[in-house]
């Protein structure tokens, strides 16, 4: 493969944006090979158009063909090699490890989405049967099922090169769904991005899919995802990113004569609960564990524990200490882009002033382009007093927040907004004591862990990576795990159609075998 | 019972504005007995505190809890007997027939939702075991299930004082997800209204419910609506009522530091389509049965069949002069307020106008405070190049679209905004040839009807009366039918929780033999 710097519009390259941007190597700051285009107003409608026509005609394929499709970019993927690593590499400073690993996570996430398609089920079938007999009035033949919203937009992350930018969740769940997509790079890894859509676009034509049923625009300026987003075709967003970029997405899709779905993530600081007891029997392990989780990835993950919830103990000193010193020994990380790495160390200074909270670590970066882990401390009272103690710094900080007793403990969870996660550390005697502590805390956030890290959200059925706001601008969702595709989906319902009309997943003849509803009770059988 | 006028919050009557209200009797233009008073701003937050207060306790309630208190709910509507029927006949000029019939759909409607989680499966579980063995990571133990938002507001619609109003869809749909309700009541049925908000509070006394798990206030003003999305203590909105009311508190929750969901249900023309085979076999019977579906009720449905786009055919005449003998010997009506009626007229002025579309009946109504239905007719061309034509005139009126081709048809659907229905009329043959029509269709309604009529809306598991912008502001959502509860839910998940800690819904156990997905695969079982 080599690369462009072009948009593609479905099987189209187009390169007619006068200006042009750089890959960046964040370990050097020097700029790496390609010239990328940002994409001109006429391309981007061009790509949504495209997207548009195509959905009359992807929509309406099989369930085994859409998956059929989704396997086949995997293997793509996985195709293009040493070539895609390298690239991704050189544009991330992530290390070889974690690329493979997450091109692992993205190829089996394709899959998971393909086998979820295979079975069927996700269409949520509903049949209530016709009973003519029925008085005052006959009761009609309904049928409900989910059905793709149209053409999207999903813009690529900058902290998951593969995983949450071209090829990655919000794509798979959207191509899954039936919807169309059209997806903005992101600036911090265009070679990637290209890389993927190229790998997206050999299997589009493999699997004969209808040219539009993915393209890729890039840019650098916040234009071109406002135009996106402003495209009276597009129907839905999907973006992971700051609260910033988020929210401002969020409110342009709300102005639009017609307003459309945008589901953000946008982070949080995934507050973690010590208990007593668990501070008692495991100070130095939970210690060792969450700087593990703060500075795994140079903390550039959604889910980065940066605040620590301390109950009062006798431990609580050896525990900051070992903490300080766990955070204080790891090695020095390159961020993924100078403007991250800049918003960290500007992070930094804000939490020490007015001298709210104590910088407890205190080495500095190995050179410029580096950056450090970080530990601060303050107290309950500050903590509860100033709501920007709460903001999320991205990067490998963390705040222990120290606690007076259990009624100081449930104050600062009542006093958080809302988060992806929450941790508790808890004996079970802890727990029975903090049965409050929970409650409160399912209301806050989308997922609660006990004895664990936030860090390293598995992809399965069951996960839900979302939130109440600010996390998230739609916190009935989730973008990791298969109920990501719901977002995609509205209902529609059938009313006295007949059998030959209806599609395969509401016959009565129920030819997959999938789990319907049926007059209000589950089954995997024919209408009888 | 007897009406006070005041405010309910929770068990407590107030009433401290100053400024009050009649209802009035729409037959005679007169005003009801007893002054309602406006809620105060201070009420209303009263009213919401006491929400957030009683959340904590009532999204706790087992289903069977919620389940008793639904049906004990309906049970007392029903006790208030003669009181409410005639009540809500005066304040709405509905017959008795109709309220009658309304009343039993509220009640079956609270009871279908009793019956739903008394089931128990609505929670959407999903569970994903651990693994300790995977590599390079083990898998943790991930469950999921939908838990309710918060307190949330719903407001009463004017067009069903029961099933849509106090104690209809929106607050049973919201009772049963475990949610808190202040109901803002509409203000032309202001006692119907009371009556049915003490009904509810008897049942929260008799059930032992928390105070505060349900509140009305009421007002004519939009102060008090707006003062009540605003609140940061609620959590979602339901409306169903006009496209500007419902717009408006749309922009007005997303306006907010923490934006909300609002499930406007905005109403829409509902185009018919009939198709050549139907109209050369049936016309006269289509023509009868779509004027009984426009007329009834004074066209008062958010269902009402606005538009029928008749296709070319030697019976086009006959079916014109069946359609509009059968309006012009319906029964004038008079409608649910001054208000309405009014907007009626000024639509029926506004279609005319630049010559568009051509009144083609023409009684008038019999007294001041009543209305006759009316049919117009119109080209094509001019609808598909005039949108207001689409815009619902809210009352018993519709539009003949004049089609003069297959393609004119397919055009005139493609010109279509979001509608909650659409239906089609066709034999066997038409359907073959008109296959590109449903799906064109499919994008842009909520429900698809053969051979039937728009009004009547089935509550039932399948129902969808929803449908993409502007008939809704939430095209993932129905308002009727056992899947609105979805509405006021959200997912989380419980990570690496011991089964003591996980709701009974996650439990291995299965206490209650749900439906879960287990590993990807649907069972009732427990997890083994």
């Amino acid at each position: 493969m080599s690369l462009t710097g072009a948009q593609y519009i479905g099987q189209n390259q187009s390169s007619k944006g006068r200006e042009t941007f750089s890959a960046i190597d964040p370990k050097t700051g020097s700029n790496l090979p390609v010239l990328f285009h940002e994409a001109t107003i006429e391309e981007i409608d061009r790509a949504i158009v495209l997207a548009s026509n195509a959905f009359t005609d992807y929509s309406q394929k099989s369930n085994l063909q859409k998956a059929t499709f989704l396997e086949c970019i995997a293997d793509e993927i996985m195709a293009l090699d040493e070539e895609l690593v390298d690239r991704a590499m050189s544009e991330t400073a992530l290390p070889k490890g974690r690329i493979v690993g997450e091109r692992g996570r993205t190829v089996n996430q394709l899959r998971l989405f393909a086998d979820v398609l295979k079975e069927g089920s996700w269409v949520d079938a509903r049949i209530d049967t016709a009973d003519q007999g029925r008085t005052p009035a006959a009761k009609p033949d309904i049928r409900q099922m989910l059905i793709p919203l149209g053409p999207v937009t999903i813009f690529g992350a900058s902290n998951f090169p593969l995983a949450f930018s071209v090829a990655g969740g919000d794509t798979a769940s959207a191509l899954a769904s039936g919807c169309t997509v059209v997806v903005k790079g992101h600036p911090a890894h265009p070679g990637t991005s290209e890389l993927i859509a190229q790998a997206i676009l050999h299997a589009v034509r493999k699997c004969n899919m209808p040219d539009g049923v993915f393209s890729m625009v890039q840019g650098i300026s916040h234009r071109v995802g406002t135009e996106l987003v402003q495209h009276p075709l597009i129907k839905a967003v999907g973006f992971t990113g700051s609260f910033k970029g988020g929210k401002a997405l969020f409110d342009i899709a709300n102005r639009r004569t017609e307003p459309i779905p945008v589901y953000a993530e946008m982070g949080s600081t995934n507050p973690v609960f010590i208990l007593p007891g668990a501070l008692r029997a495991q100070a130095e392990n939970i210690a060792n564990g969450l700087a593990h989780s703060v500075t795994l990835g140079v903390g550039q993950f959604c889910t980065n524990p940066g605040l620590v919830v301390l109950s009062p103990s006798d431990n609580s000193e050896n525990f900051k200490e070992a903490l300080v010193d766990s955070i204080q020994s790891s090695i020095a990380g390159t961020m993924l882009t100078k403007g991250i790495k800049t918003a960290y160390e500007e992070g930094l200074i804000r939490l020490e002033e007015n001298g709210i909270a104590k910088l407890v670590s205190g080495k500095k970066g190995k050179d410029e382009n580096s950056v450090n882990a970080q530990v601060f401390e303050t107290s309950s009272d500050n903590f509860v007093q100033n709501t920007q103690l709460s903001e999320e710094v991205f990067g490998p900080s963390t705040i222990i927040i120290n606690s007076t007793s259990l009624a100081s403990t449930l104050e600062i969870a009542r006093s958080l907004e809302g988060h992806l996660t929450a941790t508790i550390h808890g004996t079970d005697d802890d727990l029975a004591q903090y049965v409050e502590l929970i409650q409160i805390l399912k209301t806050k956030v989308g997922r609660i862990l006990l004895n664990g890290y936030p860090t390293g959200v598995e992809v399965c059925h069951a996960m839900v990576h979302g939130g109440p706001y600010p996390a998230t601008t739609n916190a009935r969702s989730t973008s990791v795990g298969t109920n990501a595709i719901k977002r995609f989906l509205r209902p529609i319902c059938y009313q006295n159609f007949p059998d030959q009309l209806l599609p395969e997943e509401l016959k009565n003849s129920n030819p997959n075998s999938i789990w319907r509803l049926i007059n209000g009770s589950f089954s995997n059988k024919p209408v009888s």
